[in-house]
């Protein structure tokens, strides 16, 4: 070998693409990942409580579809969706008050891959994008390789604000240039635990419908409300006023419902953007496991999900009360945070100023771990705030690991 | 409603991607998609048998890893993948001569996903991207999206030419540019059948180190061989040469040898490559389901595959021959086949100015079904062409069939 014989590194670092060479580890992904060791409290990642999980049920789902018909659930399936489910998926879009046939459900591999597949369709680079400001920050991930311009639009504790989305609207307006869509977590948004409040859901579909506005509503968490009353989903508002969804794409999935690890999600919205997701997730993967699909639809078809959702409701809520109860004794002076009615996250906000990835470092050496919140800020803004998870850790070590992070905080 | 308000249609369609607008149906999907009916003698799919699928030992898998660790397989896990599989494919790999550590597994959602991955991080609009002639039509569709100048290189009975290749590398490197990869199902290819010859392995793998090339080699079928002697992967190659792989990065699936409804596959090469791998994977659908990556690793860590490949072998190449024998029985003056030693496909070549799309419509009305060659040519060539699966159809179906096809075919 001689010495100018280029290494695997010299082949590969000299042509990624743009996508390629943007992506890049952070060091606080390498961080987090030290902490997912046992003796560690994490309110870091966003899992759901393993005690939730209908194994019971999955068992026997599994036990019946694999005796029953593994021909057929073993085998590639179309890339639509596994039709039994897309017909239950499309009873369960019924009850959340958008109307839609198993036709115009399209199953996913998770909801993050309905994300690829709504970037890879409708950004190019330099598209724009309008997110929440903080977003979910696998959102970004997910559209940053199209390369788009991400516009962030303000909330406050009731949401998006609509004022804030028009006047982004209209400037890109006056430019000649017309948004991508607008991507939304309107309920229980991941990271802040915000909820868009009803009165603003109207007024940002009358904006949508004013500057033809696309909308992804991404609804993970719905089902999961602790308090308050629920607010009807944007794309039940838009499908209220047409008949049928027409401004809004919703995605959702049985991660926090069933179990992440089957990657089962789903999408309804319009049908000629439901057919061009179809023919692009052919590419991707041809199509989502077809056993997952079947274990899904065969362990909710007899009504699981309504004993589960009550159920994930009562030990969820009661981990919300304990990282508040708990924040509100030990927090320091000047830290704010969300009280959100469902979901599985709550959002600090520390004094201008301070550094939440610098906190980090220090919660790690007291083995509690969180997010910091920058990364969920598509401008790079939000060094000052943080995300919590209460939905993994039970309430004994919320409070215990709530007392670390203060303890972390109040340090400086 | 005025005349005026925009439908669905209207705000969607006016805004695609340049991807997104590129993508659409084709009239052979939707005639291939009514050929799926029971009545139908199906040539068309690459599915594997079912038959075949070790349904017993996948539901002892399921129900063990359900019992023993729930919290586990049913939760969120790792990009990179399932630890015990990676250990398990890094094994696996090294049986194939492809040494690698679990760390350089990355665990895909079937092989498919592996390919919008690479097209993902190597091409951006216009780069060249070499494929054989003719190739894996769901490749195209994986790399599409991303832009790529297709350069189609020749093949015969042997393979892909190395004179053809080398020559497509000069004439890129005399316009200063560089090839983003060459695409390559080396091994019973799809949609050929052709197998390239280990002599001509050697001489790509020169090739790629005068060009410093890239190589994506995509393996699913190399275990089904029926006769002849296995020839080494690329990636064996390059790996023995410099220790590990350098240049070619070696894709490959659980679909054909247990079930392709777990959607697992695994790409294993370069480490700079495999790390760039996960991270975009993260954005696409976060991991590949936990419960199937622990199935497959369950059923096969006690040697199932030792068991499946000889009967998958014996039961593929029992439907080869099959094939093979109706073709010389029934075929028509003028029609040239391949003679495949392993994997799932055989290839007809018509004659000169025939059209096998026209051939279809035909081999419809007697309910058999073929895919026309068209699809699988990067430059559209082709149209005399079709590939033929023996996997799926007993033995019986395919006598009936390809006389009902070469019915068909006789009529002009």
């Amino acid at each position: 070998v001689s010495p100018n014989t280029p290494t695997a590194a010299d082949i590969w670092d000299a042509g990624w693409s743009r996508a390629g060479a943007g992506v890049a580890g952070s060091a606080i992904r390498e961080l987090l990942k030290l902490t997912e060791q046992p003796e560690f409290i994490s309110f870091a990642g966003g899992l759901p409580a393993p005690e939730c999980f209908p194994a019971e049920e999955i068992t026997l789902a599994s036990e019946r579809v694999l005796a029953s018909s593994a021909s057929r659930v073993l085998q590639y399936g179309p890339t639509e969706g596994f039709p039994p489910l897309r017909e239950l998926l499309a009873s369960l879009s019924a009850r959340r008050a958008i109307p839609v046939t198993p036709e115009d459900v399209l199953v996913t591999s998770g909801s993050q891959q309905a994300l690829d597949i709504l970037g890879k369709l409708l950004i190019d680079s330099g598209s724009p994008v309008l997110v929440e400001q903080p977003t979910y920050v696998g959102a970004l991930q997910a559209f940053r390789p199209y390369g788009p311009r991400f516009i962030p639009v303000a909330m406050d504790v009731a949401g998006l604000i609509p004022e804030a989305l028009e006047s982004a609207l209209a400037g890109l307006a006056r430019t000649g240039a017309r948004a991508a869509f607008l991507y939304s977590v309107a309920t229980f948004q991941n990271p802040t635990g915000v909820t868009l409040s009803a009165e603003r859901r109207g007024a940002i579909l009358d904006i949508a419908e004013r500057y033809d506005l696309r909308i992804v509503e991404d609804d993970p968490y719905g089902e999961l409300r602790y308090d308050g009353a629920p607010a009807p989903h944007l794309a039940a508002l838009d499908a209220a006023r047409h008949g049928r969804p027409r401004h809004v794409v919703y995605l959702s999935t049985f991660s926090k419902l069933l179990a992440p690890g089957l990657r089962v999600g789903w999408a309804v919205g319009p049908a000629s953007l439901l057919r061009k997701m179809a023919l692009i997730k052919q590419g991707l993967d041809l199509h989502t496991g077809t056993l997952s699909q079947a274990i899904a639809h065969e362990s909710c078809r007899d009504g699981l999900l309504d004993r589960q959702i009550p159920r994930i409701r009562q030990i969820y809520g009661a981990r919300r009360d304990a990282m508040l109860r708990a924040l509100e004794r030990h927090a320091p002076e000047g830290v704010r945070w969300t009280r959100p009615e469902g979901g599985m996250f709550l959002w600090l906000t520390l004094p201008e100023g301070a550094d939440a990835a610098r906190t980090l470092a220090r919660a790690v050496e007291r083995k509690v771990a969180f997010v910091p919140g920058q990364a969920f800020h598509a401008d790079g803004a939000g060094a000052n705030t943080l995300r919590l998870n209460f939905s993994y850790a039970p309430p004994a070590s919320i409070e215990d690991g709530v007392q670390r992070l203060c303890e972390a905080l109040a340090e400086g």
